[in-house]
């Protein structure tokens, strides 16, 4: 939305390259079961310090990638989080070195279902084994340790970027300096596996989905484009729609028919088919599965569950019309922080874009996390 | 929900019938096509007075039918109103002559899209003529007439029911002396078409839709249930969900498989799968189509439409936690309604079951409803 028509490298990490780290090794996963090998897509922006002490990790959402920021060679559209990383911007290319690692189980790169099964040769599809937000961290892990960091000086992200920032916190206390979950959770709640189970269903009741093995074949894009329209009404606000569409005709009158006669239905319609154009069906279940079984209280409250990150430093940021990931549920983080005696800042941005605004409203989002990771840099951790 | 599970004849109707009015006559549409005869099914409870001065109609939504009240022989379910409608209960039965109807379109019992089309013998599948709010409600006054009905004491509904309401002040203001729009809105929000066409692409997009024409086929039974799926999330609140079924497993363990493991997922692929067994999908088509077609505002004010009904007493009720029609639509009709010089009670009442809310929240609606109706068969027309 705020994406420039053309190619600015103003401010800009200019043209960059998504790389490749093939971990080949197995790596063991929640469930029980083994991944034989990992391979995991990552950019990385500006340069790491000698002292190896101004690594950010950024995560991001459902349908992103590790294109965070810059170019790709001949691409006019720059990464999903241009407005936030590169030099003088929130994510400071000039002072930290940016790692942006895409998740396995997606399809942007890093190994997921639509990725050939080592055995077979084939794609996995359903035998991909189901991975957890856990997990995902995991994998970056090897990928930081790859690149030779021992500590991160913060890990962000929204929406799913900020559940893996609250899980690295979790599970490497001692890693990472300060952690920023934007407009996130600490667990799914029950409207939220609500809505991704619609639109697994509506994937997997394509009979074209062909119990996902349909790789070679049409796929299941209308089920897969029902999901991603779903998804997009969760995305934004009601005012937001109302003050984007309305009730505006495409053509200028009612045509008694059932067509996209709305042009809310013609964005939505326009939406879930190119989103089909660059997403695999089955990356969209195993990445909505893993939302879902996110929850860090699932053994222990969630301040004895945070007790280890007690030295690190916590942003958490929320904006005030997301209705998918509400103010309260980062509030919950906040008050487990606070009774936690973490050194935290929170805040409600006041902002129309519904959960869109993670990605919209960058000049708050850049003054808030701007002064927190000059803060976090000058003092480092908390104890 | 608040169902009882075995007959209760107490404060009920008792066993009722859905009943048929055939009108032979061509029906002019608001689109401008024509239907060649309609039936309209539905039911009654109490008695005309003798000065035919107590009727009250009753206008169901989306997924409704003429069975407000009441138990049909042999079921052990009442009506979708039981609660409201009855011997002293809010529409008390004892002092009004209820009529509920279903709505044309629809396919409980009105003319709709799985009607013989008379020119073919056949179900007239996508060419039933798209019928508006309007249309719905032009048919219910021809049963109105039929019944020997000039004047309506009242006419109230929720949801889509609450647009019939509104509708019938705008179209017949001297027909109806007041008017109980519940849960309800003046024109759908570009949010609400927006859910209202994910569920029509679910449906359009399932082969077994077949254009409309797959009566005598297992029809889109996948595609009409993730549309219900999605309706279902929207008629709860998030705290409603969250109390109902939480993180709550099915199982004790997550199963790391794509299954309904989680109770709140159960119960929507319940919903889901129930509903197709009751609903045809061209019908959740064409009554979609008329909610979102709804916009008493189209060519003027709403304070200017509302004009003529200045003589109608209004009772306007909405729900705290009804984010599918949240109460700031009710109140921007009450506001139109106050500088239009109506008398006009609102009352946003206080709840966590969402839009759902105005068929559990009976005891404060009764409250509201009883002392309305007393007032307006006390009291008569305003002017």
């Amino acid at each position: 939305m705020g994406a420039p028509k053309v190619m600015s490298t103003e401010r800009s990490v200019g043209v960059v390259e998504t790389r490749f780290y093939e971990h080949r090794k197995p790596v063991s996963l929640e469930s029980g079961m083994i991944l034989e090998k990992a391979v995991v897509a990552y950019e990385t922006y500006g340069t790491l310090s000698p002292s190896r002490d101004n690594a950010v990790l950024l995560c991001h959402a459902l349908s992103g990638d590790a294109h965070a920021a810059g170019y790709h060679s001949g691409d006019s559209s720059p990464g999903w989080w241009e407005d936030m990383v590169g030099p003088g911007k929130a994510f400071d290319t000039e002072k930290y070195f940016v790692i942006s690692s895409n998740v396995i189980g997606g399809c942007k790169g890093s190994t997921g279902p639509s990725s050939p099964n080592p055995a077979t040769g084939k794609p996995y599809g359903l035998s991909f084994p189901v991975v957890t937000v856990s997990d995902m961290v995991e994998v970056q892990k090897l990928l930081i340790e790859h690149l030779g960091i021992e500590k991160l000086l913060c890990v962000s992200g929204g929406s799913m970027g900020g559940m893996q920032a609250l899980q690295w916190v979790v599970s490497h206390p001692e890693v990472v300096s300060s952690c920023i979950p934007i407009a996130s959770t600490y667990k799914h709640s029950a409207q939220q596996i609500a809505f991704d189970e619609v639109g697994r269903q509506a994937i997997m009741g394509d009979p074209a989905w062909r119990s996902g093995d349909y790789y070679g074949h049409a796929g299941p894009v209308r089920g897969l484009a029902v999901a991603r329209m779903v998804g997009h009404i969760t995305y934004m606000s009601d005012r937001s729609m109302e003050e984007k569409f309305g009730r505006i005709l495409k053509n200028s009158v009612l045509g008694y028919e059932f067509t996209q006669e709305f042009e809310v239905e013609g964005y939505l319609k326009y939406r879930g088919d190119s989103f089909v154009k660059r997403f695999d069906a089955n990356s969209y279940l195993y990445i909505t599965k893993a939302m879902d079984y996110f929850d860090l209280t699932r053994e222990k409250s969630l301040m004895r569950v945070l007790g280890a990150a007690r030295c690190s430093r916590f942003l958490v940021v929320s904006f005030s019309s997301d209705w998918l990931y509400p103010s309260y549920q980062s509030k919950e983080i906040v008050k487990a922080l606070k009774m936690n005696g973490n050194d935290v800042t929170y805040c409600e941005i006041s902002s129309d874009y519904g959960h869109d605004a993670f990605l919209l409203e960058f000049v708050e989002e850049t003054r808030l996390v701007r002064h927190f990771l000059d803060k976090v840099m000058r003092d480092g951790r908390r104890c």
